[in-house]
């Protein structure tokens, strides 16, 4: 079917241009990416533009329109508050409290030490123990951390790095132990180690040993946890660290493209890896640009794993997602205005076709979320759900003008970054060139300039910031550091140590063999080796990365 | 120029024929007012659709898009927060406040009393005396409502229905003693009596003298306050009462056809008034639904302005609007939901194309706002304004083919209620008739059976029920009534009550000769004859309503 939109343009002066600028507001009118918007959008802005090659229906390629052809009326999307704080009992509370709430899915936080790879023994974690996420050492916290939760059930997401393996091995074992099968378990890993290089600072490794664990993961997962989301890609960190939207949509798809060329490098067969590959998007402030985003998202994916990558099973073509609001995006300050913020972002997220997602909680910028803030920003979520009717339809900004034509800019951008990358001589070469820092550095600094010069606002910082007004917040009890120290100490004297340096012993011997690290860090779990000692036999190996922060 | 946008059909099987419906979960796919959805649309639902006949360019015939060349590029929408309550100084105080946030008009919302025309020591108004709005039962208090603000600068809203004239009378002469020409005062009247008919009970003279008045002022106003917008055509009650959006559109567009027909039959020219008619919409919580009637009643409001009116001057033709969130879509229960809701239906308010807008505040199911709750409402469209990006793109739905469809469906809506209008006889047969009550009876019916059968739900109310939590509120001092009656006795013992008594003779005579009302009200103004004193003169010549509420 050739459904074309044309433009009859012959004689005809564009409507566009009957806008006179001289009588604009004096603001600067473009997105936040300082991506530039017309005043209006018309048929022809679309005159080459081609329905089905653009578009298409959803659940077909190229999925602009949605990776599922009922989308939101089959499903919706998954309800999942990123969690953690304190010892695993605490957090285990609350994920108890938030499924009781009504949240669908599980979305664990671990706290920096665990992040880092190193004990709550480790000097370098005093202070940080369960301070920003839980605190998980070992297999026994884990099982305390999922008590009485059905793991061949719930679908949990773990925001993990360096240490993904070791985490999901735990995750695993706990599975075993409750009789869920591994061909049940289901949930994602937030591990994508690529976008720690470009935005944030949790790496351990050097850059190629970092993948490789994320490909060993990636292997054995295809074998063994075939509903697993073995890779979760992230442009959300990307965006934080202050990129722009198509920043973000590039890099991200080109992590994405370096973990696909790797896998198949490993002898891997695309199709049987790439339907578990996900994604992850930042729904940041600027509601169209946004929504633009997730669209082009999908269809630059599945045109490139179709024609670049040759995936012939559709599945592989699918870009699902996972997406949390702008945490930049928030403000200290009057902080309830954050609930608005998040409302606008989540129902960005949802228009452009989440899969799955996380509203912050008004109180983030100041604490750890309390009960009634994460019980409102879940509520935001099944407002959307259940009374904007936006659920109702599929793409439902499909054909807008200006929502076609941002999709088709972002996508243009997207390319153009692609192209960027090659000419560095690829993924790792850029990394190490340091273009992907700088690039989001320029962003960042870019549009502090424009608020400094008053020509983007944030309101209660900038702008209407008069206001005082406080809320409760959630303090982290001492006491967790004091307590989980005691517990560390007491299983390492109660299991068996033989068995867990053999155990390490064989993790070291298979890495420097350039074996799949998976088996040996499963069988060190059972044993309870801790993750400050896995990821010290790994070290040991891979060495640490220079560029790190020094845990 | 003429840009089609047509689906080439032939031998292509409609892209929603792929949807397969068993698939779907198990819900009502409709609008809040139950107007069925498709769950996709494409470009075959606009087949026959013409881009220039059905949207054109913003500021032109039919100005589907909005009514100004610019629109929010040229400047934003005013921010225009509904408020009162207690006496006029207490009132003051909060417009003051909020002019100091940032807002950018006022609104007023009066007391019981008031809004029904009697004055507070009448008996009815025991308890009532400032509670829901601000008592006023002279000059002398609008003196003090207004004490400190120019009224040559800011641009004020009034809701009142029948003292409507009366307010404005004291509005004026306010502004008089202040120094600021007629020909400069800027605001709107929420006076339109029809809707008190159809949906709310704030009548008191029967369904034709009402209007009477309400030409009245449209014909003073005409030649004296050219700025002023003279009535608000207002389907926001009718849509609190249960209707659905098509009958608030329909019936409301109704009310203003009836209005103009009344004015033209006074004689005036149809281009000297019809420029300052306007409109007030309910931004409810179907949030496509809502864009769609915004867009829809500019259209339909254009072609009978200039195809049945025959207005020639293009300023007749345009839709200007307020709009207000939907009071009736909060909830007691999780009040600070309600934020989430507010921002929703705001933003479906902006990209309706409204010029003007109140947020409601979280707490206006439990009590008037606290200044925190109103100022976070206001937050709300600052948030919308400098930070989502949405004011930078005229009109950025357009295209969209659910966006069009829906709007096209509402408009068809209205004109099926034209023709049931029609053959009841028109406006005032059909209010006599009930027909407008039992629609709206019979829509609100319809809701709550499928809220009951769970086929809608509320957050906090029918689902997800299950939280507390509470939120401060504003409670207002008995004081307030003590001190105000205490004013009234003053007022009547300090002013010329022989002077009160012929002016209030003079209104009585120039009601029952058909005369215009207003100068005589003027007139009873400045000798600070009182609001009850005025309407029980008009009472004695027109009537009171039987069906009205006994006040």
């Amino acid at each position: 079917m050739s459904t074309k939109v044309q433009g009859d343009r012959q004689g005809a002066e564009p409507p566009a241009a009957r806008h006179d600028p001289t009588r604009e507001r004096d603001a600067r009118f473009t997105t936040l990416s300082d991506h530039p918007v017309q005043p209006l959008y018309t048929p022809a802005d679309l005159a080459d533009w081609d329905y089905q090659s653009k578009l298409g229906s959803p659940g077909e390629y190229p999925f602009t329109r949605g990776i599922h052809q009922t989308m939101y009326r089959g499903r919706l999307w998954t309800m999942r508050q990123f969690a953690g704080f304190g010892t695993a009992e605490d957090t285990n509370q609350r994920f108890k409290f938030l499924l009781d709430k009504g949240q669908t899915g599980l979305s664990t936080a671990f706290d920096l030490p665990t992040l880092m790879g190193v004990d709550s023994d480790h000097p370098m974690s005093a202070g940080e123990v369960g301070r920003c996420g839980v605190a998980v050492d070992s297999l026994a916290d884990m099982e305390r951390l999922f008590d009485g939760i059905d793991l061949g059930e719930v679908s949990t997401s773990m925001t993990i790095n360096a240490p993904a393996s070791i985490l999901l091995a735990f995750y695993l074992v706990v599975a075993e132990k409750q009789g869920a099968p591994w061909t049940r378990v289901n949930g994602t890993l937030q591990n994508d180690i690529l976008k720690e290089f470009h935005a944030q600072n949790e790496v351990v490794f050097p850059p190629e040993p970092s993948v490789r664990l994320i490909v060993d993961l990636i292997e054995f997962c295809t074998k063994h946890v075939p509903k697993y989301n073995t890779v979760s890609i992230s442009g959300y960190h990307i965006r934080e660290a202050g990129s722009t939207a198509a920043q973000e949509l590039a890099f991200t798809l080109a992590d994405g493209f370096h973990y696909v060329e790797q896998c198949i490098q490993r002898g891997l067969d695309v199709d049987t890896f790439a339907p578990r590959l996900s994604f992850f998007w930042n729904a940041h402030s600027d509601f169209f640009e946004e929504i633009a985003k997730f669209r082009a998202a999908r269809r630059i994916w599945a045109r490139e794993m179709r024609h670049r990558y040759g995936a012939r099973n559709d599945r592989s073509l699918l870009l699902r997602c996972h997406a949390q609001t702008a945490g930049c995006s928030l403000t200290e300050q009057q902080p309830m205005v954050n609930i608005v913020r998040t409302a606008f972002e989540a129902l960005s997220a949802v228009l452009g076709g989440t899969q799955s997602l996380h509203t912050n909680s008004m109180d983030e910028t100041l604490s750890l979320p309390t009960e009634n803030a994460v019980t409102i920003a879940l509520r935001t979520q099944q407002v959307i759900a259940c009374e904007t009717g936006v659920a109702n339809v599929i793409d439902p900004l499909g054909g807008s003008y200006f929502v076609e034509k941002l999709t088709d800019e972002l996508e243009a951008e997207a390319y153009e970054y692609f192209k960027k990358i090659d000419e560095l001589g690829g993924m790792i070469a850029a990394v190490g060139a340091g273009f992907f820092r700088r690039q989001i550095a320029e962003a960042s600094y870019r549009l502090s300039q424009q608020m400094e010069a008053g020509q983007k606002h944030i309101v209660g910082v900038s702008i209407f910031n008069d206001d005082t007004h406080s809320i409760p917040t959630l303090a982290i009890d001492h006491e967790v550091e004091r307590r989980q120290l005691g517990r560390l100490a007491e299983l390492k004297g109660r299991r068996d140590n033989a068995k867990v340096a053999a155990a390490l012993d064989d993790l070291r011997r298979t890495a420097r063999a350039g074996g799949n690290t998976m088996e040996p860090i499963l069988a060190a779990t059972r044993v309870y080796a801790t993750v400050g000692e896995m990821m010290g036999a790994l070290k040991d190996v891979y060495g640490a990365f220079e560029g790190g922060t020094g845990w």
